[in-house]
């Protein structure tokens, strides 16, 4: 996983899936019951056993730690809820909001954090697995944090950009500055990869992008320690910024499934290692479709640098255990480089 | 308008905006209060109104019929309610359910979309503004029909594409030979142009789309009467599949705002004219930059055979009237040629 981040020769691709601990696993539901999300994340010993599941339960090759995108945002002085999206109470509109907003060292204010990872790098000692840690993009954030919570539009995040340019700016450097300190903290608690998640970035055109997601990007790749951890950047419905998204200067970009990987792959895979890309809902197809997609994916992927199997999004509540199940052994089953 | 779709010359784009009849117009929700949606669609003098509206009050320079992309489906024998998008009380999952479909002729089972259109074209007799009616794309309508409802993944509409691919060819099928049935219906009833809305192909991957959606498209521009009406194809959230769009052979390629109009218009403008594509919440920016965005949309979409101008996606309700006038007075600001 590491060598395929970084370029380094492999003999195939690593394989994971995005959400490979969530709903879709009956062990994970087992775990989950009568518990709420936010108390879920806190609680070190259900999030290192659901983040574990994956590995035995449908053939993970990594690890990536439970959490939610919003973890570290409650501690800024913003009440967050989830439903099971996040909710703002009070959604960030006004200059006097974004200097209220707080500067906590994360291993402060969410301390649970880096002993979920410490333990999992413990439980993970003797197997050849590494853990993935990751972070909400500012863009992302800040669209849940001025709209107030999820929608197809976010157009009062977009009317902030039209008539509070400033103001949303002020925002966006607030949350830059966390996730950095966020993915840090979690690279020194011992993450190997970290992964940057742009959920509502592909919202925007490519100009506005490259004016309001490119430089965000752009400064946590020069900040965060890569030494230590590569950093991978997923942009969900990003196709049309995928230009873009290379230019971050990221280790890997995580394609989304609409994306043409092939495409992509001889355009920028000199410079950038690539992850992805099925669509979760293709995990429905019978098992030797899926053995022939990853086949197919695998040669898309191969003038790449490096290639990391995954989904173009996280798995769903109904994506089918076998289907996943299929994914990872059609992975193992393709011939040495 | 008619001579933008067809590439012959004109002295600069003319001006519309999808969805211009909508909750964002006070005067549209004075005619809407207390009346349900259905009830508007099949109410001919509240609809000529409402589709009629925006070239007062607002300087649109072409008129749609206001009606749903769901009207002609319950003629099919298939139970639809509005919540405010389509339900559909019984979705369909099974070959049984295809074969009972009846293939109404929409003039007997819609007669009012017929009225409304001739009335329209009475109203707008000594005006020079044309008419355009619409229909909604096989997809976009099978998606609805499987699904049951709106959903942000489809996946039981994916799982049925995975699993039951004949069924979904079958139904894609008839509702293709709906689709050309109603649009010429239109234009024999007077639609000077008509529109096909495919809302949810952006769904899908390049291959897929090509697969799935290009061959219905491709039927549909040959059937329709396009002597009679040129036809503009729209696709949601589609950027990632505009090659696959213009292939289909339609008069008009409407594009979404994450589209970059300069890039397509260079690649594909020689033989398809483009409609689009300011993101409509590009509306609450200030009247000058209004100005300045039309300008550039100007330039951008100049290397095409014709350019519509449009937003690249339907109004919203919180879409500002005074930003929708100052869009259609840029377009009418522009140089001549």
């Amino acid at each position: 996983m590491l060598r395929a981040c970084r370029g380094e020769p492999v003999d195939r691709p690593p394989v994971w899936l995005m959400r490979q601990a969530g709903r879709y696993l009956p062990e994970y539901r087992a775990v989950r019951e009568g518990v709420s999300f936010l108390d879920m994340c806190r609680d070190v010993e259900r999030a290192v056993t659901v983040s574990l599941q994956p590995i035995d339960f449908v053939g993970a090759e990594a690890v990536i730690l439970f959490q939610d995108i919003f973890t570290p945002i409650p501690a800024l002085g913003v009440d967050v809820d989830f439903a099971p999206g996040p909710v703002i109470a009070d959604p960030i509109r006004t200059r006097a909001q974004v200097d209220a907003l707080r500067s906590p060292d994360p291993r402060e204010s969410v301390p649970f954090v880096f002993e979920i990872i410490r333990e999992l790098r413990r439980q993970l000692a003797s197997r050849d697995i590494p853990l993935l840690g990751f972070a909400g993009a500012p863009f992302t954030l800040a669209a849940y944090l001025v709209e107030g919570q999820g929608s197809r539009s976010f157009s009062t995040l977009k009317k902030m950009l039209h008539q509070q340019p400033d103001l949303l700016r002020a925002l966006l450097a607030h949350l830059a500055d966390l996730t950095v300190d966020y993915l840090n903290a979690q690279i020194e608690a011992g993450a190997q990869v970290v992964q940057l998640f742009d959920t509502w970035a592909g919202l925007l055109s490519p100009a506005e992008y490259r004016e309001w997601v490119l430089p965000g990007h752009q400064e946590i790749a020069a900040r965060v320690d890569r030494a230590g951890a590569p950093l991978i950047l997923y942009v969900n419905d990003g196709a049309h910024v995928v230009d873009e998204m290379v230019e971050a200067g990221t280790d890997v970009v995580s394609l989304d499934w609409r994306c043409d990987l092939a495409g992509v792959a001889k355009r920028h895979g000199h410079r950038v290692s690539l992850q992805g890309n099925l669509d979760p809902c293709g995990l429905h197809a019978s098992r030797e479709q899926i053995f022939e997609r990853v086949r197919e994916l695998r040669e898309a992927g191969r003038p790449a640098r490096g290639h990391v199997m995954n989904l173009g999004h996280g798995c769903l509540p109904d994506t089918p255990v076998d289907g996943v199940r299929a994914f990872t052994d059609a992975v193992r089953a393709l011939d040495p480089a």
